[in-house]
């Protein structure tokens, strides 16, 4: 039913199918150009929580509720849940998710948790192993800015390759058929190590390995960047998607025409003074629960390939002086 | 070639084999009762590196080094890596696994970690999508203790519940056919929220989930308790290992003579000073990889239950008065 091929990727020969999506986000994502697809808009970043983490995890849990309410289905139906976030220990995951009573795979790829969780899901329903799966990723600019960067009171200057985190989640329920785009195949990433060590310059880090994962796809795939309609990073901001376009080029592929980027979608910077565009795992996953699935969904796109791109920073190996690494995982999606 | 049978588990039709394993552990590790298993033994906490945190990648490094050379691949044959610590952000796998250009599949499921890894690569094998997958978790009692409690230097009194985080860590090679114990099929566990909050006690935590976990796996499988030789658990301690007997008992399952703990066997509390026992997701990542497999493959044990048991712990979550949460993945293996 599936198998693997090339050096990264699994092909599905029954392609899973997204059957629903849900968006949730907050009130600067919701503000910019994205915000008429979201389907949950949140006014605040407190959600009616105390704190910010469980706001986020109260994000989370909205999200599946309404994910569950949409598709009609119960809690008890849905074989797994494979999903991540960027607080430490997945945090928000764990709260977000416990009330289901679904089993959990955790899993942690930074800002590349969408494509990791995807993929994922997409194997376990591809395989046959299960019928009914819900992947997803959550990000929220608060707790991402305290744990990773300075205290939100502190309000530092932020220099100009630098991302705005943004709040927000996709959640998508992937099954064996129905209504909606398929999942053709998934790229798994490798860790790219291009010795970077600016931790205020993220799209910089994750662009080299948002070029390996695309070029091992349509390597493994034998296929042309042109057999896409669209090909669409996560979140390499406008100064990561720069790179990968010239990086390319050098490759001798112009991706110019094709190629979108979320981090770069998210915001307006003439009004929203983000800077180089948004980050966070919640960034891809949202902006591909609501526009991406959207436009798949009214025949806009007929074949994208989504590529969450991560930057696997950590406050501890930073302060060892060590570089900041990246991965990408592509899934291929097929209306 | 694979089906999700009952609720949380995937049965094999070709159970994938574990071909080899590798552990490496720490001076504290190799002097207790396990010590003379394990493959690799550390003279001291910080392996020829400056850092804990980067000699936990050292470690990580260092024996999926071993664990290609004792196997005779080479990097390029492995398909994934799927694996994951108690670092934040999953630091010490990343730079552990950075050089070896293999795929990965970063998870975190705290101390459940090997079970997760060893659940999905599995999975991955056994429904023909990938031929040679290498799961592992790691852990060091330096970096978890300084993340997770207090700085070294501040040798604070520790409570009798509390355990002791095991340096070291356990990398298996699963392959589709070869010599070796086989993965009959795996329970993934969920959440389990049994509202402890204390940060001292996460035997208490655990218990609940690895029971959860047990009896689901027992009912989905249709099989008793007896059909096993040993039911392991990863790190629920001497307390946590207590409490597992009694809940077991009042359901009318006697465990006591089929039932251990990884954490309940690493040390010699009489001489070692480390009360509970010790926890960790090397902890049953290294036992497992090191003691249990050679009883599998040398026959004193026929069909093992491995569980390895999780506590969510999260410094931010506890600050902010949330329960610790509890989740556990328990891997069927039979010789």
């Amino acid at each position: 039913m599936a198998k693997h091929i090339g050096k990264q990727t699994i092909k599905f020969s029954n392609p899973p199918v997204i059957t629903y999506t849900h968006s949730a986000a907050g009130p600067k994502e919701t503000s910019g150009p994205m915000g008429q697809y979201f389907h949950t808009k949140f006014g605040d970043e407190l959600i009616n929580e105390k704190t910010w983490e469980k706001a986020e995890a109260q994000m989370i849990k909205q999200t599946i509720q309404n994910l569950l309410l949409e598709s009609g289905k119960k809690a008890e139906d849905i074989n797994y849940i494979v999903s991540g976030d960027l607080q430490n220990q997945i945090n928000a995951t764990h709260f977000g998710v416990k009330d289901f009573n679904i089993p959990l795979f955790g899993i942690y790829g930074a800002c590349s948790s969408m494509g990791e969780a995807m993929g994922l899901a997409a194997t376990l329903v591809g395989t046959g192993v299960a019928t009914s799966v819900i992947a997803g990723a959550s990000s929220h600019y608060c707790t991402a800015e305290r744990q990773f960067r300075t205290p939100m009171e502190y309000g530092g200057q932020r220099t100009m390759t630098q991302q705005w985190t943004v709040t927000g989640c996709g959640y998508v329920l992937i099954e064996p058929t129905g209504d909606g785009p398929k999942i053709e195949s998934i790229t798994t990433g490798k860790i790219v190590d291009f010795e970077i060590t600016d931790v205020t310059n993220m799209g910089a880090v994750m662009a080299p390995a948002a070029i390996d994962t695309i070029f091992t796809h349509l390597n493994d795939t034998n296929q042309q960047a042109s057999d896409y309609d669209a090909i669409i990073t996560g979140d390499l901001g406008n100064c990561g998607k720069a790179i990968v376009l010239d990086m390319a080029k050098k490759l001798g592929v112009d991706l110019s025409k094709i190629f979108h980027d979320c981090g770069a979608m998210m915001y307006d910077e003439s009004k929203q003074d983000t800077h180089c565009g948004a980050s966070g795992c919640g960034c891809s996953a949202s902006i591909f629960s609501s526009y991406w699935y959207k436009s798949l969904v009214e025949g806009k796109f007929k074949k994208i390939l989504l590529v969450p791109t991560g930057a696997l920073m950590s406050l501890c190996s930073t302060q060892q002086g060590e570089n900041i690494l990246g991965i990408a995982h592509a899934v291929s999606i097929k209306m």
